[in-house]
């Protein structure tokens, strides 16, 4: 029977990545999934690596993206060497495109503060987007330009983590539903699995959307909830597009041999994996509204990820308040791929008690908001 | 090594139900497809039977129409016992809904003139359109109401079709390359392929919009064209819609399970069998049109469908001119599905010897505009 | 928000069947699922409908199994006018080859005790069997032979169920995560899922394999267990077989258009819905024994699916006796197929009150073994 | 209208590489397929650079597999640079097993022979594969060990040689028909295709197995002929071997993230895309001998490739006979991966005149055996 140090329930693209670097530190892990790893939002994403297009740069969650999007090129190598992947790290930058005065102002104002903040992000007039990407339509108001921002390949960023956590040593348990925690003196020891029961003394929860359920078994309310978003891709017969194309509700991914990856849309409270007609018509709509080449290119699929959302936006990177030895990893909604270089390190740290930079253990903390629904 | 009496190039619906009549007349047949039966535009269809909703009624398409869709009744229950497949006939009636004046003025025409003949489809007026159908958003300007027509499983079809003349003793070469004809003394014999001669009384080619590729080896141009057709499916929780819904450049209809099969556009001269961007989007644009709760519908899947379309749209159905015992049957374009039955019958009544009606040997023959392009 | 009599988790072909049955009934039914209807283990069926070849005939079990296969001709025309589906239903009956003596001398006692009783089934010698089925390779030792048995296909009597349910009034929640029971005063009152609480004055659990870790979170343990079953399927040019062919570990079921469908291995304790080598070798050298012209087949696909076993092999369709207005209906194991017919009839009639024969209400208890797991 | 300097007729791996090698030297390309680019045999492929294991070191064959082989490191960096596809060249060796005293000495003999060349291949005693390869059931008898081989991902390769020569200025045509040649004055000046006429300076035919349909309408006969080969692909959890393991008739390539990928059967005059049963099971007993572990590993899929072969085994890479300007680049059988990169080079030197080697113009010629079938 496995007696693991650290047992990680959901094998997507946040629990492989904190099993890959749990296993690299020395760490005996086991990895569970209730099917096969890395199937849902992980590879569903579009895998893109942009901080600076969104996010208020003010925030621990900026700083903590900026973090994580740093150790990708490194890690690159790293994976490729250890498991053969290729994650397919593509940093051609991305253009933010402004649709009205109002984006128009903010993205000025951003391009400002990136500015004086010493950041490579830089405002661009009309013809320097047609310029540089001539086959967008650029609506005339100019855009924000993020030279460093790229994507990588979900999927292979995914298996590249679990691989590479398994070369390490890790033990790989999938399609292994997970039943209950054991839970000794306020201490959690283990899982009960329908492979038995496992023991550690570490049980972290990266069960994405699907963690409410698991924790909802032994009491605890975490009140994330589940966020659909629906993408499709395209092959093109010529590269349209050279950097990422982000606008509010639809963005468009460059990917290798003329495929584009077109998302998301956004459904709340909704675990429904099909894809649903408005969705793609809404979609389309706005994409071929900002490359009208689009309308050319080959439908090749669409599909839909369930990504787990929090109240207040901000993803649970934390040990749990009441439960020793009982960990949180989820709630990084449509920034899963982008922050899990970073949580896979950060829980390491928080795991072997490493010193972790303040704001980031306040605000990623449970305790924030987590209300403990007891059974009376 | 196989001597069938004859060979029939194409196991699409075409083919297939020809080989299955002559098969059941006792004739020794031997059923050919460069790849597998049945997957290309046959399996694309959306399996509509109406003859009533487009054609022009004084036309012999319009009365081969009629008496190929008679057939289907007792098809149902023969290719059911032959081979155990349910083609799924289904006849719960058409609606053709009257967008504009123009449309409204032709289609109360055609009521009238289908009263006059004591024909079986009506006017509606748009209140009982909305009694009968209330998903539809029906534009208030009524429509023809066609109650006999309906539609099949067109890929259960071609199945069947094929498997029955299989069960009645016709030998399937798929995956099987025809590299010429064999051709003596004026006459065909047989075909070259990638396994061996196969020499035969009779050969017929019934290869779709591939026949001309065929043909041209002979010196022969048929003058077909081939046309994409675009469609996509989806399911919907609730039954949407009772009878199929008929309107120019885009049908909805109504298959089991919830499931709406939606076509279809139209891109001459092309074989490229993906889908575009812009047929899916102008399709959905059209069908939420007509039925605004697709739009809550799951989508399913699209594809496309090469058909094969003559100068003047009508299908051959004959006899070479210079070439004896070589036949062709192929320029169905639309209406595969809704003619094959007929072809079957008419073909192998053609091969047999016996008599058929006048007007259809006039109006299907090769000879009405083919040009023999011999190499001086 | 939905207020059902009854709620049903689990929409495969158990809770199917009783969604259809309760809700032709009249009762309000919900039916839940955590991903989409029918997709597991009912759709991984091969859809036999044989009692008589396998169970012990004194046993409750085989005189509710006989119960049930009475209900599907009925049931076949029933479900096709109310959700136009085809259930398949073939009845060409089984042949239950003997492979040794041991073989050989229990199922010659099996014949006699059915000639006994006036039961369709008959012991075959080694030329009846070659007369009958000429492909077979039948090791010389006879069989018995089960006119009555046939198939059905599980996926499309899966799926009309859960259609009928709908166009019956049933609510379907597909792709629903279902947290816990929802328990007042000793009275299950409904659950609590993603979707918020679903209040009811039933619960159904017909979870299959996963109704045990719905069930743990109440403190509930069933003492079911998963057993992962491989099939694969390949495609004949010919009929190779009429009957169904049936030895222990290797049953080969023909089906529309050339297809056989081979089943099934055993694996206890496994989840995982992969296929195996080893599996995929072993079935495949015992089923080209049986048959040696399947090697000449075209493979088509391979799969495996995930039964609910319990310790006496029996299933639990049961209210549950310590929890109001909790039923239970799971561990059909093998027969999930042929048995749903029967518990959908069985289950509503339990659930209204109505008296049932006393010998299945004891067989199927759930008392009759359950331990109450509470947490102490 | 397009007016290529060279049209080459099919898109596979070896239309590609002669595409991106032509218009990397500045060619106006036309690069035509009847279907999808790089979907058939090359897809088919397991992406073996294996020269050393199986051909006669003494003939032009070898000594161009190896100036091909030698080409995939820089291309490898060419292909990512310009088209961000990985090819997945893996260079961890070949084990080549001997199974009986015939093949050890004949390994044997081979070892020695590459000692005294100073090539990098050596013979391993039993125990040293099994220090190698631990996984390996090695027979007892020793094998030789190819440091230097390895293997591409086929996909990926022909991929990328498409999109390579697109992003260099090649036009790609697919979904188009090729009716004939256009011969003027003996020489050829094009092709009649389903997209009208393209005239070209230049035809190039590398169509594989379909080369022999095009050049039969024009009176050529090529004498080559299909021969399937069946594949199947698993995984496994953990990497079970680090080089490829080579046996007649049987080889294992270990490819990333735990897959392992086996092939393949071999049967002459066969354009079947569909996998046999036997073909199967013989393949998964013999991978089953020597790696046993494979048992464990989940099936993925299986498929089958049709390759072109000569009469003597060797490809045709040669200017045609009779027809000024028709080139012919098929029949390159189980090497067409390993071959692809020196044959794009060589056919593009062949068209620009540049000297070539004297024994490899001899041997690729059409001209060694081809037979003119005239229609008299």
């Amino acid at each position: 029977m496995i007696q693991p140090d650290v047992t990680i329930v959901g094998a997507g693209v946040i629990g492989g990545s904190i099993a890959y670097e749990l296993s690299k530190r020395g760490a005996n892990v086991c990895l569970m999934d209730q099917g096969e790893a890395g199937q849902k939002a992980s590879k569903a994403a579009a895998g893109m690596l942009g901080a600076q297009a969104e996010m208020d740069l003010d925030s621990p969650l900026y700083s903590f993206a900026q973090y994580s999007k740093a150790i990708f090129e490194g890690l690159k190598e790293e994976l490729q060497d250890c498991t053969g992947i290729d994650i397919e790290l593509v940093q051609k930058g991305m253009i933010k495109l402004a649709r009205n005065p109002l984006e128009q102002e903010g993205l000025k104002k951003r391009a400002l503060h990136f500015k004086e903040s010493n950041e490579q992000a830089f405002w661009l007039e009309e013809k320097e987007i047609q310029a540089k990407e001539p086959a967008i339509q650029t609506g005339g108001m100019g855009g924000l330009w993020i030279p460093g921002d790229g994507h990588v390949n979900p999927s292979a960023l995914s298996t590249a983590f679990v691989q590479g956590a398994v070369s390490n040593g890790a033990a790989l348990l999938d399609y292994t539903q997970v039943y209950s925690l054991i839970v000794e003196n306020g201490k959690v020891n283990g899982v009960m699995t329908s492979a038995g029961p496992i023991k550690s003394n570490h049980v972290i929860v990266a069960g994405g959307a699907w963690s409410e359920e698991l924790l909802q078994k032994t009491g605890i309310q975490l009140n994330t909830y589940p966020v659909k978003g629906e993408c499709f891709s395209v092959f093109a017969k010529q590269q349209l597009l050279q950097s990422t194309l982000f606008t509010e509700g639809c963005y468009i991914v460059p990917k290798k041999a003329g495929r584009l990856l077109i998302g998301a849309t956004e459904t709340p409270h909704s675990f429904n994996e099909r894809v649903q007609v408005k969705g793609m018509m809404s979609l389309m709509e706005r994409a071929a509204g900002l490359l009208p080449a689009l309308k050319e290119a080959s439908f090749e699929k669409s599909w839909a990820g369930i990504r787990p959302q929090t109240a207040d936006g901000l993803p649970y990177m934390s040990r749990h308040r009441n439960l020793n030895d009982l960990w949180i990893a989820t709630g990084h909604y449509r920034n899963g791929i982008l922050l899990s270089a970073g949580t896979g390190v950060y829980m390491a740290d928080l795991l072997e008690g490493r010193e972790v930079r303040e704001d980031w253990l306040q605000t990623f903390s449970m305790e924030r908001q987590i209300s403990y629904a007891g059974r009376e």
